[in-house]
């Protein structure tokens, strides 16, 4: 179906699955929100898209575009060019909704080829015009946008094969536009598996994945992108970078590990080789565990990740807040479940919610969770068993599907995720959090989603009604504190979103000023012109 | 002791615990090489450092240097210049024993804080000066010679100390200069193990370790230098790099992975945040296999490894000759246990050794123990037990010190090691096994030292009488022989020794004309006088 309104290109999902809330969480909105009218859309973003500036592209660059993808896979349209220039943050939907796409790209390209690649940014690089690599556009740093104007290279068409499944390598390479979907269905029917389940899975793709130096919701088992990635290829402006796919070396610094986390500002990944493992579903083991406060919870937590007997694969830790909402949104508050829990003594906005499951070999599977629930026990946790593990898992990519019909009702609901030694984490988790509580009515939700034997990565998730008439402005500031906290808190800027064009201003005072050096450096060996997406991670 | 003599520098290990070969080897040199000569010295090497070849510091230069690290921290002497341009590879040794060194420094000064280390960086780069960094100088990649002089900047004399244990996040930090067992001897006093034990542990850095991406005979489980670092501090001619211990984190490319294996070319490591892991000696479990050949021991070892139920943390598997040749020079040859085994099948030049240690939770140890011995028995492996493994526990370091003895009686013996995948293991170790057999009477000796899901570490020791009057000629165009075999059978130029001056040949080969720039870049952003170990990893 072609997308013609602003709300087609901003909303997450597709259009088909579109989620409306149910019952029960009207009844909260509605009982917390009295304000809020559940009968009216609020800011609805249904208009058609008009971008109200024409394609900055001269006419013989578009030709000369045109001359090497073909009539087909060159685009100039408003809702094409306003599509590209946006990700799926809280701020993009917004915008969207407000009838605002501030920096779109002139035009996109898709090309067929790794040799079309290279001749579009022998174009682009001549005649000076920015490039934005773009996968499947699910960042949620402002990566995409193109406040140079310049060009969309778009690999989703045309980078989707599968070209090697190494079975004795236990490696995979592939297209970089692949989107998970595609790659994780071809493995499994060969009885692999990716590892890699970002909650954007459906509409993300491989090379974004690396750009992004993504995590996936089993990447405390499955590793990180940087954990699985073997071998790329990267088209620069300067010539094609390719790097071997060995199981480990030491030939100078690591140049996969300087592609990984890059955000298009090096080049194009058409390629990469990425470990696989062993598609055994069966062999899982879950189970879920209630504590009676988060501090408990992160102590089992961080007991487990260092005991020295493997880790889970999915390991997650809710905070009250986030325990307590999930009761409320999933019907359970008050039920008989939720009594004997409270009765037996762990109380609403104390308790504190787990799962775990262990993938791999059956018998490490059921050996890892045992070890786990020795140790989460010790912490005074009571087993919750299978169901909230499973309930999870049906809902885990369509839960962001929600943020819709939130702002239909003019409900701001946005995360952001940060990454922490143990030792900082509850402390940043406090503070960030007060910080989040100072705005009127607004639900902080927080829940560990990765954890390290040296820390873990918090995912902060606020709620609160839109500022009706300053909705735009009045979210940039709150959410600039919330960055601000985190980063005065010792947490990192990011842990698998990257930086984009939302975190760069804190660039220099993470890194350091030679640290941004460093980058700029190696901007200018592999993009000496300075066109491929030029303002992301590091600031004009 | 202070050193004196050539054979002092040059040899390895400490002068109190030099080896003499015990009987079994000296009946099997003998017996093998007839020509041998046993009872004399064959370049002995004994003469007094002389190095023919004054410092060509200036006198402002060598007081501005004295001004700023104090009179005993600066040295000129023959002794110690020839002692800091020389490694432990076999050339190096060789060289020694020749009363040559080829590219001494012109000094070596040991600073005592940053502050001076920023200092003498300043003095260099105004006076154009090359900058070696030294740890414990046992780089077997001719890392530390000063084709152009230059000094050698020594931190092993006052960057040592322990800087803080957190036990909470699980991590040691420490100056960079301190040796292995200093390092590991405080963590084990508070129940923690660093987990990386080098052949060279008893007299390298952690310093070296980083900028080498070493791995340890252990870091099968725990890791290799990249898996475990979490933060570091580097002076620069620039200014200091220093970046953050989170778990993980998504800010762009990895600033700590391009300065593990820069090998002194970016800057000097001052100090470091390591991973370390719960010291329980107690817990681990260990054992060894007979395979019936070397094919079988490796289709075991890849299962094993991609099996998802954990990983052993020493993971050894010999080929036959290395097999055969252990029996031979621990006399076990003929002996019952060796006939037992050939009575069931395990023949001589064709059985393949496995050793196998777990560590860390007692129940996980054994767990993975249990699960790999089931694996091998399915590649038709006899189990030999632990006392294979604590024997090569025994002699894990002093194997080492075999060298010198055998220099003395006229016979090589040196290493190499590389990284391949699975799929091109066996192919590479016969391709490179013909060609070192190509050499007469030569031994090659091969063992897994190593193991990924996704590949493997091979390692190649060749031994043979010396070609007399014509040693360093003939090991020379030998060894790159073994490089070339090694790079055309798609094995890495190292898995964990580096580049240096050794393999820099091969450098644009390897990582291409732009992965080179990307080198280059790198390294003119932080040094962009070029005075930071010139022509290491990066050919002039």
């Amino acid at each position: 179906m072609e997308e013609r309104t602003y709300r087609d290109i901003f909303k997450w999902g597709e259009l088909s699955k579109e989620l409306t809330l149910d019952d029960h969480v009207l009844e909260f909105l509605t009982k917390t929100y009295p304000n809020v009218n559940t009968k009216e859309k609020y800011l609805p973003g249904d208009a058609e898209v008009s971008l109200g500036q024409k394609s900055q592209l001269s006419k013989p660059v578009s030709e000369k575009l045109i001359s090497i993808v073909g009539k087909d896979n060159f685009s100039d349209s408003d809702v094409d060019r306003a599509k590209h220039s946006i990700g799926r943050f809280f701020l993009d939907s917004l915008k969207g909704r407000l009838k605002r796409i501030d920096f779109p790209v002139d035009a996109v390209v898709y090309p067929k080829t790794e040799g079309e690649v290279i001749q579009i940014l022998a174009v682009c690089k001549k005649e000076k015009i920015p490039i934005i690599p773009a996968g499947a556009r699910s960042s949620v740093t402002r990566a995409l946008e193109a406040p140079k104007g310049g060009i969309s290279l778009d690999i989703t068409k045309h980078f989707k094969q599968v070209l090697k499944l190494n079975e004795v390598n236990s490696s995979v390479t592939a297209q970089a536009g692949i989107y998970g979907p595609e790659l994780e269905a071809f493995l499994n029917g060969k009885g692999y598996t990716c590892g890699h389940f970002p909650q954007s899975f459906e509409f993300s793709t491989l090379g974004g994945w690396i750009a992004a130096r993504g995590a996936g919701q089993a990447s405390t088992g499955y590793g990180k992108m940087e954990n699985m990635l073997l071998s790329l290829r990267v088209v620069t402006t300067e010539g094609i970078l390719e790097t071997k796919d060995y199981p480990a070396a030491s030939i100078g610094p690591d140049i996969d590990q300087m592609i990984l986390g890059s955000e298009g500002i090096l080049g194009v990944i058409t390629q990469a080789t990425m470990k696989v493992r062993k598609y055994n579903p069966d062999n899982s083991s879950m189970t879920s565990f209630m504590f009676p406060d988060f501090e408990s919870g992160v102590g089992a937590m961080r007991e487990i990740m260092q005991g020295g007997f493997g880790h889970p694969h999915f390991f997650r830790l809710q905070d009250p807040e986030e325990t307590q909402l999930s009761f409320l949104m999933s019907g359970l508050e008050g039920t008989f479940k939720d009594k004997f829990l409270q009765w037996i003594g762990f109380k609403p906005f104390q308790r504190s919610l787990m799962h775990v499951i262990v993938d791999g070999d059956k018998d490490y599977s059921r050996f890892v969770l045992a070890k786990a629930t020795k140790i989460a026990k010790k912490y005074k946790a009571f087993q919750t068993g299978k169901s909230p593990v499973l309930k999870w898992l049906e809902q885990r990519y369509s839960s962001a599907y929600l943020r819709e019909p939130f702002m239909d009702l003019g409900v701001m609901i946005d995360t952001i995720e940060t990454s922490v030694s143990w030792e900082n984490l509850l402390g940043l988790w406090k503070e960030v959090r007060s910080y989040i509580k100072t705005r009127p009515e607004t639900f902080c939700l927080v829940h560990i989603s990765h954890a390290y034997e040296n820390g873990a990565n918090l995912y902060f998730i606020f709620l609160g009604p839109m500022k009706k008439n300053d909705e735009l402005n009045e979210f940039e500031i709150f959410h600039k504190g919330i960055i601000e906290a985190i980063h005065k808190n010792k947490g990192s800027l990011s842990h698998h979103h990257g930086v984009g064009r939302l975190t760069s201003a804190w660039l220099e005072d993470e890194i350091g000023e030679l640290g941004v050096k460093v980058y700029k450096g190696l901007k200018n060996t592999l993009d000496p012109s300075g066109i491929m997406n030029p303002g992301c991670i590091i600031k004009d």
